[in-house]
């Protein structure tokens, strides 16, 4: 049943977690319980399984980067969620960039990258839920405008274990 | 700022949520922001402005439905989503059946339905964002399967505005 349950909520968009500190400990995990709770402050939720070495980062440092892939980190954004703790650092492609207001790198390959702040956090069930003020937002311009997205980029989405799709291209009014 | 700051975690799926009492007083409104965020037991994260009618009901009788549209309600999901209050229920083509756990109508033209029932909320900035533990699970067994489903069907996704998406068919495997 809670399979069936899940299933029902997908495809979802996939992002990347990072955590930890520059030169100290990074971690970065893939996440598709990912979303916005407030417009003005924005402000974002993260739900994270204690078993994930992020959840220790993030408990320690009260920070997270919200990272947004593309289809062509695909690989490493599997490695990312397949695998746990900071050794799968070393298989990926990506790499660091510096942040403005906190002290997570943030992914230079992503088309965005928001910086958070926690804020607040709440156990249920098997997760933790992470609350976290976004401080700021690095983004590409060529891909991102105020009312519009470059759809031609391929942004992630996911079905269930190994599955991915992206959108098509075509938009609908109503 | 904060309109790029959406802007980079879109495009995201458009959910709609029921809430209220059958027969007594019933709205739907439409939501980007749901997620799961347990899995054993199923619990999910709704957040919703104070500004809307679906606030009060969920306020007042601690449950809500979450109902997944597809591509031929893009009509229903788009008046669901920029008018407020339940008036606009006269002008929705869709119809109500009945639930098993909670008191709050499903939606019959909807793929999937999720009843749930509030444990927890919380005032982040401009939203609440409201804890439901799901108690059932109405899906269509044609669309989901415990590891797939069907993409033909349209499942819908929001970029800004009026602009709705739907996925390809085509499935990634890193």
């Amino acid at each position: 049943m809670v399979r069936i349950m899940y299933r029902v909520l997908y495809p979802m968009r996939t992002y990347l977690i990072v955590s930890g500190r520059i030169n100290e400990e990074v971690n970065i995990m893939t996440a598709d319980w990912v979303m916005p709770v407030s417009a003005r402050p924005f402000i974002t939720a993260v739900s994270v399984s204690p078993r994930r070495y992020t959840h220790k980062l993030i408990k320690r440092y009260k920070e997270y980067v919200i990272s947004i892939p593309t289809i062509d980190m695909l690989r490493d954004v599997w490695i990312a969620g397949s695998e746990s703790g900071p050794e799968k650092i070393k298989k990926l492609k990506i790499s660091f960039k510096d942040p403005v207001k906190t002290s997570v790198p943030l992914i230079k390959e992503a088309v965005a990258n928001l910086e958070c702040k926690v804020i607040d956090e709440h156990d249920y069930g098997d997760h933790t839920l992470f609350i976290g003020e976004v401080l700021y937002v690095h983004y590409d311009k060529n891909v991102f405008k105020e009312d519009d997205i470059d759809l031609r980029r391929g942004f992630l989405a996911h079905i269930a274990y190994n599955k991915f799709i992206t959108f098509r291209e075509e938009i609908f009014m109503p």
